[in-house]
């Protein structure tokens, strides 16, 4: 007996609005959940931000203004709306970075620094329906921001909370990835492409797995105007990738083929070199070099994260982030920031579309007292609210219909015990349905043999779970 | 030392979107979790529903049209905005009660009836910026749902809940007010008064408390057309209030002044009886019934909840709800449901603003480590992996400035202990900066005298909470 809840995608009438059925939420909660208690024991504090920002803020880079859902009131007075000002225009926020560093720049005279803060909430984007894409999706992030100033150490502990958050979730394991973008810019100004190229010459680069190292090092003779020299030079720093700092570093030297490293090339291995390090020491294997990552060297300005599940390499990356000399600015003061985010809907949607995850049940309940008779719902009521008390989430059968109908009611909803009253002078007793196992009981002192029949629990394939000795 | 975290709300340029320092939102966190708590020990499964919704089906009620905000893409095409079709318009939801309605529509042959659940989201509405109003909050449901019927007793099931949630916030105490459509329309329909009044008479009858019994009467007579002696029974049944079920259906029966009750009006008492005689059995004082009760009795169809937090009756109901005989229904099947909604940010918002709350500390961080030099912090971050391992929030610091001034870095944010590693052949200790009491510690073992320090801790006024002895 005891039938596990499918953990399904609820139906949902618009396409890119996820939602999930009662037994989905619970794997969703405890990924939330497992988040931000690894967050909040490495010191980071919970803020939330709202929903909306002045389109102006939202669209400082030009490249994301295509995913922006404006908002406008259904009965706006026309006037209100003629004489709309363009900077007063609000729209859902697309990511967590800007609303947070918008919060930074309004409380900065409030907050201590450096600020540890993590962020879990919902972004909006809004994509062509037809993408497929999610339009609504949970985001996490955690960034640490200084003012003025921020110690390199930090690149180190962001990646790493995060990872120890991804290894406490039953999910294939992650691997963080890291570049550096003074190692990148450093080693096109080394080779002498000049900084004005380097954009192209990354925009090419991040081609490499779509279409191949011949037709990258073409289009960047062809196109962006490098040499056949430059080129191949690209192709070699893009497979240098390992967990080792010297080695690493001597490979991305070598593959300079002879040309000087500039001060900017060595200040990047210098920071790259910090980092690995202190990852192998604190989390071996966590963390490897991978000098092939192209994407976020645009508006990052030192260390650059992505990382993959394995198995789920196709995904792309499932966390990424980075650091940035200036993530907020009034003109007089500056905040440094390095983070790190994961779109936690579209991993957990993987990992439930490829059965890699079930729960014991949709319910929170642990106990389902049944009723003898409504003139003694009462009773039932009192031992309900008695095990709640002792912190034993229990339930109360909305009927008194016979015995056999109550314990299915529990059984469809995999709620492991039913509880029978005992009535006049008699004690109560409680059954585990899973075994047939049935005892005396009292709802003063009671608790499951087993402490985790308290909460639904979530099942890898293949995992017994709940033990279904009777089943 | 260790001063406590004010629970400011932050300075957040837009009005009517608010946003809290991290202290105010260790605080709303704390008031969230015990909600989700007490909701969970009662066996409702936690969903979310996605943020929009049609606009046909937001604006299904007239009223609340005004206060829809609608989505747009920024930079949809032309032709897809001419051919917008209006059905498919979304709007941002304003509140958590049609979502769920559709989402048991949707989902109706994967949930398991009756179905209980609790919501907590963000809601949003467009209210005009100038009245004050909040236009994103969280609001927090219950509702409890059933497949064709749905049996009275969860109507005394829902109300007892929040107020159980309630009563474990750090709030003054908050009572819930019972009313009932059934007693309102047959009382009305018993003194003769036509159905098709009925609302306009309720309207009149809200008006109650601004502006006194003598207009409401007036009112009745000249612009509803009730006689005096209808305007003075409506008065007499608004005065009825009471947790006797006896004595509150005799004096509703009273104020008829001998004109007889119809069936309605029998069944309506008959269903408030119920619900005050279990509310009074299981959480005497929580609940009592309040026949002034005229919102929502156009909407709702049988029980009727309001409730008022002593002290703050100006803020009015902090938490409302009542019956539905159809929640939703798709032509062959009608889910009738009963749920009760709280404010929650409204009602943060009041017991922040009236200083009723404070928080020992805006971090989670229990114990901040000590870092002697910037070569030795890896003994401190092991330190740190090690208690966090064990459950106890740590931090490292972010310099190896001098002690003090690392020690001033806890105080400021009220972390109570800082961590010495002790180098070399040498024991750590660990300082409670409260008191100044340092002692040997051993991170693989080590625990806070008190388990309470583990985690940030709400005061009320007048709390010393941290038992500053060294203060």
């Amino acid at each position: 007996m005891v039938t596990t809840a499918p953990a399904r995608q609820a139906l949902s009438s618009l396409s890119g609005f996820p939602e999930w059925l009662p037994a989905g939420r619970v794997i969703e909660q405890y990924f939330l959940d497992t988040l931000r208690r690894t967050f909040e024991l490495h010191g980071f504090s919970g803020i939330e931000t709202r929903a909306v920002e002045p389109v102006s803020q939202l669209t400082k880079k030009g490249e994301t203004s295509k995913e922006v859902y404006l908002l406008s009131r259904l009965q706006a007075d026309p006037a209100e709306t003629e004489s709309a000002d363009p900077a007063k225009q609000l729209g859902l926020h697309f990511d967590l970075t800007v609303p947070f560093a918008r919060y930074v720049l309004d409380n900065a005279g409030l907050l201590t620094f450096p600020f540890k803060r993590y962020q879990i909430q919902k972004v909006w984007r809004g994509e062509r329906p037809q993408e497929g894409r999610f339009r609504e999706f949970n985001q996490a992030d955690i960034d640490i921001v200084g003012d003025g100033a921020l110690a390199l150490h930090h690149d180190v502990d962001v990646p790493l909370v995060m990872h120890e958050a991804l290894s406490r979730l039953p999910i294939p394991p992650v691997t963080i990835h890291l570049s550096n973008r003074k190692v990148a810019q450093g080693f096109y100004q080394s080779l002498g492409v000049a900084d004005a190229n380097l954009i192209e010459v990354l925009r090419v680069v991040d081609k490499l797995d779509k279409i191949g190292p011949e037709a990258v090092a073409t289009e960047l003779v062809s196109v962006v105007g490098t040499t056949q020299a430059q080129a191949r030079a690209a192709l070699d720093l893009s497979a240098v990738t390992g967990s080792d700092p010297q080695e690493v570093s001597a490979r991305v030297l070598a593959a300079l083929d002879g040309a000087q490293p500039t001060g900017l090339l060595t200040e990047g291995l210098e920071e790259l070199t910090v980092v690995l390090t202190a990852a192998a020491r604190r989390r071996p294997g966590a963390i490897i070099a991978d000098l092939k990552i192209a994407r976020g060297l645009d508006y990052y300005t030192g260390t650059v994260y992505e990382s993959f599940m394995a198995g789920h390499e196709d995904l792309g990356s499932v966390c990424s982030g980075g650091r940035y000399d200036s993530l907020a600015s009034n003109g007089k003061r500056t905040f440094p920031g390095v983070g790190i985010s994961i779109g936690v809907s579209r991993l957990l949607s993987r990992v439930m579309a490829a059965g890699l995850l079930d729960v014991t049940r949709a319910v929170p309940t642990a106990v389902l007292v049944a009723v003898t008779d409504e003139e003694h719902r009462g009773a039932s009521d009192a031992v309900a609210d008695t095990l709640r008390a002792r912190g034993v989430p229990a339930d109360v059968a909305p009927s008194a219909a016979r015995f056999g109908k109550q314990i299915r009611y529990a059984d469809r909803r995999g709620i492991p015990f039913v509880w029978f009253p005992g009535g006049e002078g008699e004690q109560d007793s409680v059954k585990d349905i899973r075994s047939g196992e049935q005892v005396e009981a009292d709802a003063a002192t009671w608790e499951p043999a087993d402490p985790a029949d308290l909460a639904p629990r979530l099942l890898a394939p293949g995992d017994q779970g709940d033990t279904r000795r009777g089943a």
